[in-house]
């Protein structure tokens, strides 16, 4: 792919952070600009290299600007976007890191109707219980899954631009409808993060929490893992895809009352049928990680 | 502490195994005698050099042991217990490395009631989600934490020799009541591993279980790794100490209605604030570990 003279990242994180590393180490930028919140978090991520300026006003990042990567959590989509819009230049393409991707097509309806061949929204599936610029490094996204959910208007040459800037970051890319996307990571993704949230918040609040965490084990840790994430990163992803995560939440509680019905009537049977079940999916599924 | 002439093993997987090679490691055990329903697991233990001797029978295994390790499921204690108990010799130490203690109390005063002096149960904390011979390691217990559930006729002196042996495995030794024990793992290890397996059977079960776990990335990975465990053992521990785990899952349920309630509200403030509690709660445990 031919070069990027300038990007702008909105959220220099670590995945904004790691996709500026991850171009740069490619030698496909030029320059990249950050933009952001936080001063703080802004000077961090030039130090730490992920960014070579500091933007604090849209017209003057913008300006010549070949792509905009929006990579901070997707409560913010809707605001960016109306701010960034009468900046954007005919050539600047418009991409996003998002979780949730209705949200992301509501605010791009709402902010980029003028424009919308340009933008390629999409989903990097790469962990993020560790953020900020810090976090970040190149290989993040090696061997790792990248959502494309291209709008019906997107033009074919800006999604394959966009494409070709993740496949350089060493991404696996798939292309998916945007409700599709959201009900596939209400499942393997948020619903999971919600549940054990939910878990270490319970047992935290208890009288007795210390000696709970004092005898938690691996079994715990690994399970627990992903309730040290961002909390809103998490709060944006669970309000943005309510309607999903409640309807994975539902078919997870039916679950559950099954499980207990089978502990109440002691059906150790059933019980070890289900075990069975769930251990050689997971093993499986594990076997080709 | 002073060496062991012979110890008998019941059930030579992880933890029985690790169990053996650890004392040998450390010098203290000349003869390590495996017992077991499966023969061909036993032999592989043999070729492993995990045990010295097979027995398939109670009085040739007990004859001069100094101690016997119960490390088959917890569904077992009761049926093992009163096989080996005729043949148990006066100074032969009895304990188990079973997840519940209820159980084991319920056997042991069923089976052992001549000689509870000599009957030490215990519960070494190490993740067990690989099992069988192979599995095991002579530094598995470097490190964990293992926890001694005296019985109030148990003799002073038993208690210090098997903690002394669980101290040259390299373990962490700590002395709790049989319920608290119960009360407290439910919460901590049996509820997470239930609600793992509910989770991937119910994903499993799915028409589109391919496409789900084809974008199942590392949250998922970890969150289900305990999913992948051993489904008889886990009956065993979920049928045993069923009372609190249905405690504990109740409770759980209680906090899921709340975030559910919080979603179906759309309160993000509470729902971050939520977050952020057990994303530092978890955090904070997490860095001690």
């Amino acid at each position: 792919m031919s070069m990027f003279a300038r990007i702008v990242i909105c959220g220099v994180g670590l995945i904004g952070g790691s996709f500026a590393l991850a171009l740069k180490k490619a030698g496909l930028v030029q320059t990249v600009v950050g933009v952001g919140r936080s001063a703080a978090t802004l000077e961090e991520a030039r130090s730490l290299g992920l960014i070579d300026e500091i933007a604090t006003d849209w017209a003057v990042a913008l300006k010549g600007a070949d792509l905009l990567l929006l990579a901070m959590p997707v409560g913010q989509m809707d605001s960016v976007m109306k701010a960034a819009a009468p900046h954007l230049e005919p050539q600047t393409l418009v991409t996003d890191a998002g979780s949730t991707k209705g949200d992301v097509f509501a605010a791009v309806y709402e902010n980029l109707q003028h424009r919308l061949a340009t933008v390629v929204p999409a989903h990097p599936i790469a962990g993020a219980e560790k953020s900020g610029p810090t976090a970040a490094f190149a290989d993040l996204y090696q061997g790792k899954r990248v959502v494309l959910t291209p709008l019906p208007e997107s033009d074919p040459a800006a999604v394959a631009r966009v494409r070709a800037a993740w496949e350089a970051c060493g991404a696996r890319i798939s292309e998916m409808h945007p409700q599709d996307h959201d009900r596939v990571f209400a499942a393997v993704s948020h619903l999971p993060h919600l549940l054990a949230f939910g878990l270490v918040h319970e047992i935290q609040a208890r009288d007795n929490a210390e000696q709970l965490f004092g005898f938690a084990a691996s079994g715990f840790r690994d399970f627990t893992r992903i309730a040290g994430s961002h909390p809103e990163m998490w709060r944006d992803i669970c309000m943005s895809n309510r309607q999903a995560l409640l309807a994975e939440l539902d078919t997870y509680l039916s679950e559950l009352a099954w499980l207990r019905a089978l502990l109440i009537q002691g059906d150790a049977a059933a019980l070890e049928r289900l075990f069975t079940q769930a251990s050689q999916a997971r093993n499986a599924w594990g076997a080709n990680q």
